[in-house]
């Protein structure tokens, strides 16, 4: 592996060869890391040009900057998702510039099989045959969808209060499914405790490295799609603050390797009932954990893992960071779901509910481009949009159809 | 449109210009068309040759031989879905050559999308802004969906005991749906009412000839796929026949256009609940209305609107046609998930399950290549899991872990 040069600790910024450890020794569990790569090899291979004629359509079309080798043989595709600009849904809301990255298309529905991807791959360059996560839903539903297909076992550890459609994708696909009485941080706190005592490989986004790597092909793709060129604003939902991560870091790398000028600016975006990042951005920079309540299961976390990079991700871009209501993603459900056709879950219309608000406050001004990552599936938690959809309910008539046309 | 030749009557066998008729005149709803194209314009482009370097990664690759002209341009993305061969899956059942389509990945989570798409780019062209069905719920929520993104309106109907998981998705999306308090037929009775009454564009599958045309698309992708060849057998599950058709019509236009030399086998697979078409093809050849009882929804069709379509397929491939029960449905979703991480809704693994069973009757052979369409995704009805699947509920304590780990 002479692509990864080191690991550095994101907290004390001690570095370490590749693969000697899963976190900082000294820092512990909060000593996250982040891949460091060879970018004057990298820089050979992965430009634009070469790039455009580039053919595989997925994720792992970016090898030169993931921390594996080789493309997993039996495993589901992933990634290479639409980017879209609908017409209907830049005049709704007054801004051309409007792009929408859809993950809901990925095998699992989420934008987490990127991440699950990279770790997978990485398990079996380890020869492990047990894989393992605590997640919300779509992180466990992307590791048992995964790990089924590229012949790995699973341990999966939900919360309680799980999305039913999640609990029953995960217990098709999964090894063994553990729905834990408590929160999404007592279903994170008993995986970990079990991931080092059995030996599983660790999934949990926040403690491996590997997986933020495989995140940041969501914006490696979406600058591609742009035309090779980078927005003006990366918007997404933030829960343990991985996917913000991940997207920095591909820009990050972007510049590093002379491709983009300047990094586009970041919005994070979380539920008011679950808001420790946004809080901690927007006053002392320490993250208070919380009691999380918001109907968008995915970006429900208190305890958020991965902060520290979050709020590096938001500095280092002169990002923004807002709150919004549910009802304020719950219109967004809606409005994604009439102008465009994308049935997105809670977490995935959060990052356009903040995009709202931001274009409203003059955060964000009406020529600039904008990418919404969508990043998941109104499929894995239908039951959410009840308060506000409207089912006409009519006899087998003709005439009955006709007292509901005007 | 030079491209398209006449359509012809699949009961009388009368034959129109393009365009002027939806069904044929002299046999009513009974007298469904076909597509007939130029076929020797196509063979100038629509060969292995020029298809190998073709980048357009979506359905409308094939353009020459879909009675559009035009690739809408404001549309969620349909097609160039996944065909995926598993090693544990094949070790199993023992089957080597055994191949999935996987269609759970289109942009509302079935194979109804490539019908839809081409059924609004003929809306389009013909300048309606109104599209309406009925449907047991895919077709509905992909003429939703599919429509939304368009920038057309909706009017959807669906039956009483339609899943929740389809019927939220279609109210995200829709302009209007209408729950009729009956069975699918009574849905259908109702919607093929209205759309004559108010002229909106009929996407009614069995109805409109063009439908058929878009889910051809999904056999096209797999010739290609599999390496510019046929394989031995396509099995898929049938509701109203207008998958099966589709598949069928792919194949006779690659064997006209002379890229395969003769043509796949054909088998149709129907729950035992639901099983009209299967019946007749094993006995007289005409339909009997049932009242169709199945957990597969989306093939719970008790009186199949497309069924000439179907029995010609059947009887011009050498095909087979067999009944599976519930019970083999939901273990088929279970093998799928855990071998191979995809999540199938039941009408989806339906035809897994009559692929076991034909292979256990010594219908398809050990050496024989096999591709399973698996039509929809899990998430689309996940509760229907819910008879087979496990899940270990604990307290958060490794020692709860434990006790179920030997």
């Amino acid at each position: 592996m002479g692509k990864v040069n080191r690991l550095v600790c994101v907290k004390c910024g001690k570095t370490y060869p590749f693969g000697a450890y899963i976190t900082c020794p000294a820092c512990g569990l909060e000593g996250i890391l982040d891949v460091e790569y060879d970018y004057d090899l990298a820089r050979r291979a992965l430009t634009e040009e070469p790039l455009r004629v580039r053919s595989q359509a997925n994720m792992f079309r970016y090898l030169e900057i993931l921390p594996v080798d080789e493309v997993p043989s039996q495993m589901l595709r992933v990634g290479w998702t639409p980017l879209y600009r609908f017409d209907r849904l830049s005049e709704a809301v007054g801004h051309s510039q409007l792009y929408l990255k859809d993950e809901t298309v990925n095998p699992s529905g989420s934008l987490k099989d990127r991440a699950s991807a990279v770790g997978i791959a990485v398990a079996l360059r380890e020869q492990r045959s047990t894989v393992a996560c605590a997640s919300t839903g779509n992180a466990a539903s992307s590791l048992a969808v995964l790990a089924a297909s590229a012949g790995l076992s699973s341990y999966i550890f939900v919360p309680e209060d799980i999305p039913l459609a999640k609990l029953y994708q995960i217990a098709t696909c999964a090894t063994k499914v553990f729905r834990v009485r408590g929160t999404y941080e007592d279903a994170f706190d008993v995986a970990t405790g079990a991931i080092a005592r059995w030996n599983w490989f660790n999934r949990n986004c926040a403690i491996n490295p590997y997986l933020v790597e495989g995140k940041k092909t969501c914006s490696l793709e979406i600058y591609e799609q742009l035309g090779y060129r980078a927005p003006d604003w990366i918007v997404v939902s933030v829960g343990d603050g991985c996917i913000i991560s991940g997207q920095y870091k591909a820009f990050k790398e972007l510049q590093i390797l002379g491709e983009i000028p300047h990094l586009p600016r970041l919005l994070a975006v979380q539920a008011e009932g679950a808001s420790p990042i946004v809080d901690a951005f927007n006053s002392s920079g320490e993250v208070s954990p919380v009691r999380a309540r918001t109907i968008a299961d995915s970006i429900r976390v208190g305890k958020p893992r991965n902060w520290r990079k979050a709020l590096r991700a938001l500095k280092n871009t002169q990002g923004v960071a807002v709150k919004v209501s549910d009802d304020e993603i719950l219109d967004s459900i809606s409005l994604l779901g009439h102008r465009c056709g994308i049935f997105a879950e809670p977490a995935g219309a959060a990052g356009f509910a903040g995009f709202l608000k931001a274009r409203k406050a003059g955060i964000i001004s009406a020529d600039e481009t904008v990418v919404v990552i969508i990043t998941g599936s109104g499929l894995k938690d239908p039951s959410s949009v009840e308060p506000k959809i409207q089912i006409v309910e009519i006899e087998a008539s003709e005439d009955a159809v006709e007292q509901h046309l005007s």
